[in-house]
């Protein structure tokens, strides 16, 4: 992989763990923990989903373990959540707007590492479905909230129309980096578009 | 493996994936989820017990990554109870079916992967019992219900008396598809009873 | 390593499967489960955060799997602490003395896992606390309890400060089976002061 690549999957990663963190610590302001509990529900949202597509994968030890730099960026976005949790009016909107980055950084690690390990697109798609909806999903289990995949919102549609739309631009010959980066938008219009229209799934039954 | 025996390891497979997506499904119905958190709750109850399964004895990746007709499978199932939801009119019933018969099939193939690695029958018992009862907890724990397994029923005894009884039928030399079969149909038999007849564990304290 | 050394490992481990399944089983009974409930509850307590440390680091079959003494040992926590119940008067306190020690015990057992896989100390320490506090957070979760990680007392901080003293210890040449043990009961004595004081962290924020 060519520097320009290796640079925009490191920002992807260290993007998508921010993001998730900032969520999770927010999430835990809302529910008044203590300092570690904050830390603590940032850190279980930041790793939640990479850690399950690690394990189901087979790639152990888990990135958290083997790479310690992702507990600091966890650490300090959990530390300037803190900082500027008075400063921030529309906390609803920062916390979906941290939480959406998150989903499209997610999805888009998922997939990779099923392309990774040779899975089918079928299966990288499912993967990175995982991955991106499952640290949300992790957070609100912990601090018992509905979990937010069952929230009557268009969310884990996002990430397989995301999934779907990156093999197309795979298949179209788009630069991969490029297919990533356009994948993560999608998902992030998505998420702002259906929650914005407050469009829903039908419930077909 | 033989022709019938890799027929009836498949048909216990497709059969008790069916199953717990069905019950995955009837359930998030119950609480009017959105076509696609039926499909979320389905698959969840459908591959939680094999994947921890798959988690605890190390063998990765997981069975629904290395082989996409799983998915297949839950889709089907879910869409399917999806289709059938107004013409149930036993839910309860219908629920507690099709959540009994994956009980059986899973414990089975709890069992199965012991052997394939070489456990001792408590082992296998062990983690037969896991990966019957893990789906109905992950599937409940994720809808908010009290966990199935606390309800006062017979539930993870009915999983532990049936693989007692493989090893019993195993150590008369049964062959083994029949003692399988015999299994499942042992623990279906607990559940149906215990729940007609109201038996409850005694709580002992 | 030398027989007094594996005698001190041993006696570690059963300690904190013994210690975290009796907090389970009280935590069980308190929710008025039936035997085999108390018995799931203690089990699930006591393999809960070496099942995590085991998966993220990828050591597999886990530990309960390869060697079922746990299993047994837990049975008879789980039975001894259903016969002694009617006895224990002070009942909050015995479960608070059980969940302490196991907490103790557990992350050592995760330190100890993260060095056998040559991780850094802040990794160690990471493992560990996860390792420590992953059980109560199992447990409550089954149980539908608050996790005790978030009840404003010092929980994941004791495990933290202990394995940081762990790792002081060992620069200061301490033979490795004293630092554990004081490590343990550093963690413990952290956790009865800020109980017995009911100290707490600030929320900063």
């Amino acid at each position: 992989m060519d520097f320009y690549s290796l640079l925009i999957e490191n920002i992807i990663i260290i993007c998508g763990t921010f993001s998730y963190a900032v969520s999770g610590a927010f999430a835990a302001m809302q529910k008044r923990l203590d300092a570690f509990g904050v830390i603590i529900v940032a850190f279980v949202t930041a790793v939640g989903g990479g850690t399950l597509r690690d394990l189901v994968i087979g790639d152990t030890p888990v990135f958290w373990i083997k790479e310690p730099s992702y507990t600091f960026v966890i650490v300090v976005a959990a530390l300037l959540s803190m900082f500027f949790w008075k400063n921030v009016k529309r906390f609803k909107k920062t916390l979906f707007l941290f939480d959406t980055l998150g989903l499209g950084f997610f999805t888009i690690l998922g997939i990779q590492k099923g392309l990774a390990h040779n899975l089918d697109p079928g299966s990288c798609i499912l993967l990175g479905t995982f991955t991106g909806c499952f640290g949300g999903i992790a957070r609100d289990m912990l601090i018992n909230n509905i979990p937010i995949i069952f929230r009557k919102e268009i969310y884990a549609t996002a990430c397989i129309l995301g999934g779907a739309f990156y093999f197309v631009l795979d298949a179209l010959n788009v630069e991969n980096s490029i297919s990533e980066l356009l994948t993560i938008s999608l998902i992030v219009v998505i998420r702002i578009v259906a929650v914005r229209k407050q469009l829903v799934l039908p419930r077909f039954y």
